[in-house]
C-alpha cells in the first residue's frame, strides 16, 4: 500500500517564508497520518502568480533556498521558482524534492509555459525540454510535470506545443523507467464548468501511463485569480478522486484503493461553516458533481475577496448600497469574507432616488448585522449642480448623471480613507462591458466582487446568498423588493437600466458570445438570441459594427458592442 | 548607385487600410525622387503595438492580404502580421515584399520576439528560425531582419537568445549569397539617450556583414509607447546617417555615398514649427548628436498627447490648473498637441488656496491662448464636510485632504463630460511612486502626459517651453512665481511636498535607482546621495525595507520606498 498526500494550500504571492512554514506543518500532519510521500502544487513557495517579483533575482534565490532547505519526515515535490542558469536569462519554473535524512534536489523544471489568457510564464520563465523524475521511493519512480505540461496531451489549451511531456513520460516507461505514479503540480485558475475539463485530463494522462495520474492545485485567491482547488486524481481505469474545491486540505490517496481517499482539511482540523468537505470517487462513466453554479460562485467570490484583503492586510471594507441587486449581494459577500463588524455600508439617496433605495438597503445591512449609514447627497449635489452650471446647461446630459455618481465615489472614498478601510466597487461585468457606470464614481473600489459576472449571474448569487441565510435559520439579506425592481441607476427620473440597454436575459447572451466566443457580427447570433433581441418591444437594438481601430480607447469611454437601433 | 528610401511614417494601431494608404504615397514620392527600393518600418500595417487585436485571426488575414495588395512602383519591403501556419498556433511578426510587375511576397518573418519590459511578443507570436532575404535587384540580395533579430549581435537587451540572425546573415554570404545590403524593419520605442545605443547596434552589425545595415523606425505615440523616428544607418567603416526624431518623412540613402542622404518631410514636404529635420551624416568616432534633454522631452511628449487624441478621435482637452509646475507644463503641452482653441482649464481654489494659485494659472492660460475658468470649490467643499463630518472627525487625517482633490475631479470631469472632451491627468512620475496623489481626484484622466517623468523633468520641460516661446517671440507661459514656489499640494494649511516628502532633488536620484536600477537597500545608494539625504534639515529619512509580499495591493494605496525616520 502506497498513500500519497496531496496538500491543498494557499500561499500568499512574494510571503516565501510563511508558505514554506505551512507546507512543514501540512506535510508534517500527513506523515502522521500515514503518508509515504507528499505533493505540494506549482510554485507554492513563491504563490501564484508572482508576476515582477520573477525578475528580482535575489527573491527567486531566497525561495530556491528556502525550498530546498523545507523539512519534510517524508519525501515531498514542492514547486518553486528556481534560478537563472545564466546571465540575461530567466528562471525556471520547478520542482525541489526534499526527504528526511537526504540531500535535497531539483528534481523537475516547467516544459510548456502558458502565454495566453491570465497567463504570462513565456514572459518570467526559461523552458526545460523534458520532464522531471523522482526516484526516492526504491522501485516506484515518480513522473514530474507541472501544469500546462499535462495539457497537450489532452489538447485542450489555446497553445499547441511542441511537445508532449506525457507521451515523454510514457517513452521513459519503454525504455525500463519503473515508473509507477505520475504527478503533476498545479496552479490552476478556476472558471465555470472546469472540472469536467480537469477530469478529462487526469483520466487520459493516467490511461497513457498505465499509472495513478496525481494532480495537486493551489486554492485560494491571488489578486485577479481564483483557485478553487479540487485537487483531483486518475486511474487507468477511468476511476477519479476530487478533493473539494476552496478549502485547504490534505487529500490522502491510498494509490492501490481509491475509493480509501481521505480529506484531512487544515490548519485546524475542521471545516468552514458552509462547507462539506466530501471527497468524491466516481467511476469511469461520471464527472465528480459540482454544487449548483449559484453556490460555487458564491464560494469563488467569497474566496476571493477574503483573501484579497487578508493578504493586502485590509481589515475593513466600505461600499455604497443603493438598494439595488448588485450593493446588496456585494455587502453579503463583503460580511461573509471580512466580518459583518468589519463593513460599512452608505446609502446615499438624491433628489432620484425612491423610498425603496434606502429601506431595501436598511434591510440587507439589518439582516447581515452590519453597519448602514444613511448620507443624503442633495447638499453637495446642488452646490456641485450650481459650481458647474454653465459647463452642464450647454453640455452632454449624461454629465450631470455622472456628477452624481461622483458624488458617492467622493463620499465611499472618504469614510473609506477616514477608516483605514478598502471601498469595493459593487458594478457586474455587464454594466462594465457597456459602458453603463461611472468612470471615478460607481467604477471606485480597489476590488470588484460581480466584476466578472453577468448581471443574470449576480441574481444566481442572490438566491444562492438567501437560500444559505434561510438554511441557517437566518433572515434572507436581499429582499423581494430588490430581487424583483426593475434594475435602475436612479440618476434621472424614472429611469431603467432597459431604456439604455437590452433586458439583461438577452444582453447577457449577447454579451457572452461577444467576450467569450469572439462573436462579431449580428449575423453570427442563434437565431433563438436574434428573435428575442427583435421582439423586444420597449426598445430596438442592433449589434454594433466591430471597431478594429485602436484598441485601447479606454480614457474616453467604452466601445459598446450594442448600439440602439434608429 | 543604390538609392534606398526609409519610409518613417505614423501607423494608426487597428487602422490598416489607412496605413497602407500611406505607405503608398510614401513610396510613390520616394520612387519619384529617385529611390530604387523602399523599406517601412515593422508591423507597420497593423501599426506597432497591435496587442490583442492579434488574437483576432481575420485582422491578421485582412492586414496580410493588406500587405501583399500594396502599390508600389519600386521594390518596397513592409512589415505586417502574417496568419498563423495552423490550427492553435499564434501569427507571426513579418515582411512582404511588393513591387509593380511581379508578384507580392512574405520575405521574412522576426526570429527573436521580446517579451520583457513593454514588449510582450512571446504572448501575440510564433518565432521563425532564420532571417529573410530578398532578390528583387539582380545581383543585390537584402538581409531581413526585425527590430529585435537585429540585437542579439550587440548584447545590450535583456534577453539572450540562442540564435544571432546577424551571424546567420553573415553564414550565408560566406556561403555565396550576394548581399549587398541588409536590413532591419523597427518599431523600437523611445527612451531617454537611446540613440546612442542604436547607433552601436547599426556600426556592429555593418562590421560584421561588410556592408551597409538600414534600420527602418517608426514613429510617433502608439497608446503609452512612444517612438521618436531617427531610423539610421551604418557602414563597415563606422559612418553613421541619421534622420530626424519625432517627425514623419523619408530618408533617402545612397548607398554609396553616406554624406548624399537626403530627408523628404511628409506628408506636405515641409517640417513643423520647430523641427529643423536635419539629416546627421557622422563618422566612426561620432554619434548623431541628440537635442538637449528638455527640448527632446518636449518632443515627445506632444508627440504622445497629440497622437493619442488624434488616434483616438479626442478632439478636446480640460485640465485641472493648480498655479503649479505640474499643471502649467501639461497645458502647454496640450495647447501644442491639439490646439489652444481645444483646451479649458479649470482654477479651482479652496480655502487653503494661495494667492497666486489663481494669478499663476492666469498668467499661463493668457500666454498659451487659452480658456481658463475659475470655479471656487468653497460650497461644495462646505456640503461635503458637513455630510462626512463623523468620519472625517475620527478618522485619519489624509481623508480630509483627499476630498478636496477628488471635488475638483469631479469637476474637471463634469465638465470634460459635457463638452465630450478628454482630462488629462497632471501628475508626475516622482509623485506617482510616492503615492503622493489623491486616487480618483487629481489622478482622474485619460492620459498623464508627465506620468512617466521625474519632477525634476518637469522643470527641465518647463525650461523648455520657455525657451521656445522665447525663440519665437512669444510671452513665457510657465511663470516665474511658478517656477520657483516651493512644491505644494495646498490641501491643508502652508503644506509644503517637502513635508511629506524629501526635497525632489534627492528623492528624484533614489526614485531613478529605486526604479531603474532596482536598488531596495539604503546601503547600496552611492555616498552622495546619502550625503544628501541625511543631511537634509527639514526632515530625516530613510529607505523603506523592500516590500516583498503581494505585488499588486494598489487597491488601496502605495508602497513607499522611503519612509520618515522615526
Amino acid at each position: 500500500m502506497t498513500v500519497v498526500a496531496l496538500l491543498q494550500l494557499d500561499p500568499t504571492v512574494g510571503a516565501y517564508k510563511a508558505n514554506v512554514a505551512e507546507v512543514e506543518q501540512a506535510v508534517a500532519l500527513a506523515a502522521k497520518e500515514g503518508a509515504d510521500m507528499a505533493v505540494a502544487s506549482e510554485l507554492i513557495v513563491s504563490g501564484y502568480p508572482p508576476r515582477d517579483l520573477l525578475m528580482d533575482a535575489e527573491f527567486v534565490a531566497n525561495c530556491q533556498a528556502a525550498a530546498l532547505e523545507v523539512k519534510s519526515p517524508i519525501p515531498l515535490l514542492i514547486g518553486t521558482p528556481l534560478s537563472a542558469k545564466k546571465d540575461r536569462q530567466k528562471p525556471y519554473n520547478g520542482v525541489v524534492r526534499v526527504a528526511e535524512g537526504r540531500s535535497s534536489r531539483i528534481v523537475g523544471r516547467k516544459q510548456l509555459l502558458p502565454t495566453y489568457d491570465v497567463f504570462d510564464e513565456g514572459r518570467y520563465f526559461q523552458a526545460d525540454d523534458s520532464p522531471g523524475i523522482d526516484r526516492s521511493l526504491p522501485g516506484l519512480s515518480v513522473g514530474i510535470t507541472i501544469c500546462e505540461d499535462a495539457w497537450q496531451h489532452v489538447g485542450e489549451v489555446p497553445s499547441d506545443y511542441d511537445a508532449d511531456p506525457i507521451e515523454q513520460l510514457s517513452t521513459w516507461q519503454h525504455q525500463g523507467e519503473p515508473i509507477a505514479v505520475s504527478v503533476n503540480l498545479s496552479s490552476s485558475p478556476y472558471h465555470l464548468a472546469k472540472e469536467g475539463v480537469r477530469a478529462r485530463l487526469v483520466r487520459k494522462a493516467a490511461k497513457t501511463l498505465g499509472h495513478p495520474f496525481l494532480l495537486c492545485n493551489q486554492v485560494g485567491g491571488n489578486d485577479d485569480l481564483l483557485f478553487d482547488g479540487r485537487s483531483i486524481v486518475a486511474w487507468p481505469d477511468g476511476t477519479v478522486v476530487q478533493a473539494p474545491g476552496w478549502c485547504m486540505g490534505v487529500l490522502m490517496v491510498d494509490l492501490d484503493h481509491p475509493s480509501n481517499a481521505r480529506w484531512l482539511p487544515w490548519p485546524d482540523g475542521k471545516c468552514g461553516d458552509n462547507c462539506r468537505c466530501e471527497v468524491q470517487c466516481v467511476s469511469e462513466d461520471d464527472d465528480p458533481l459540482t454544487p449548483p453554479k449559484g453556490r460555487d460562485l458564491l464560494s469563488a467570490v467569497t474566496v476571493g475577496l477574503g483573501d484579497y484583503c487578508r493578504k493586502s492586510g485590509i481589515a475593513k471594507i466600505v461600499l455604497g448600497m443603493s438598494g439595488g441587486i448588485d450593493s446588496a449581494v456585494c455587502a453579503a459577500i463583503a460580511c461573509q469574507a471580512v466580518g459583518a463588524e468589519n463593513v460599512l455600508g452608505l446609502s446615499m439617496p438624491s433628489r432620484h432616488s425612491s423610498e425603496h433605495s434606502i429601506s431595501d438597503a436598511k434591510a440587507t445591512a439589518d439582516a447581515l448585522g452590519m453597519e448602514l449609514q444613511v448620507l443624503p447627497i442633495s447638499d453637495i449635489h446642488s452646490a456641485a449642480d450650481a459650481t458647474l452650471e454653465k459647463e452642464l446647461e450647454n453640455g452632454n446630459s449624461v454629465a450631470a448623471e455622472n456628477v452624481q455618481a461622483r458624488i458617492r465615489g467622493m463620499l465611499v472614498m472618504g469614510a473609506a480613507n477616514a477608516r483605514g478601510a478598502m471601498t469595493i466597487a459593487t458594478g457586474n461585468k455587464s454594466e462594465l462591458a457597456m459602458g453603463y457606470c461611472t468612470l471615478y464614481g460607481d467604477m471606485c473600489g480597489g476590488y470588484a466582487p460581480l466584476g466578472d459576472l453577468y448581471k443574470t449571474e449576480v441574481y444566481e448569487l442572490a438566491h444562492a446568498i438567501n437560500a444559505d441565510a434561510e438554511s441557517r435559520g437566518a433572515t434572507q439579506p436581499i429582499t423581494n423588493s430588490t430581487m424583483t425592481k426593475p434594475p435602475s441607476a436612479e440618476l434621472a427620473p424614472d429611469q431603467r437600466d432597459d431604456d439604455s440597454l437590452p433586458p439583461y436575459e438577452i444582453l447577457d447572451d449577447i454579451l457572452e458570445d461577444w467576450i467569450e466566443r469572439g462573436i462579431r457580427n449580428e449575423s453570427e447570433l442563434t437565431d433563438d438570441i436574434l428573435a428575442r433581441l427583435h421582439a423586444n418591444e420597449h426598445k430596438r437594438w442592433q449589434m454594433a459594427p466591430a471597431p478594429r481601430v485602436s484598441n485601447r480607447a479606454f480614457g474616453q469611454g467604452w466601445r459598446q458592442p450594442l448600439a440602439a437601433r434608429k
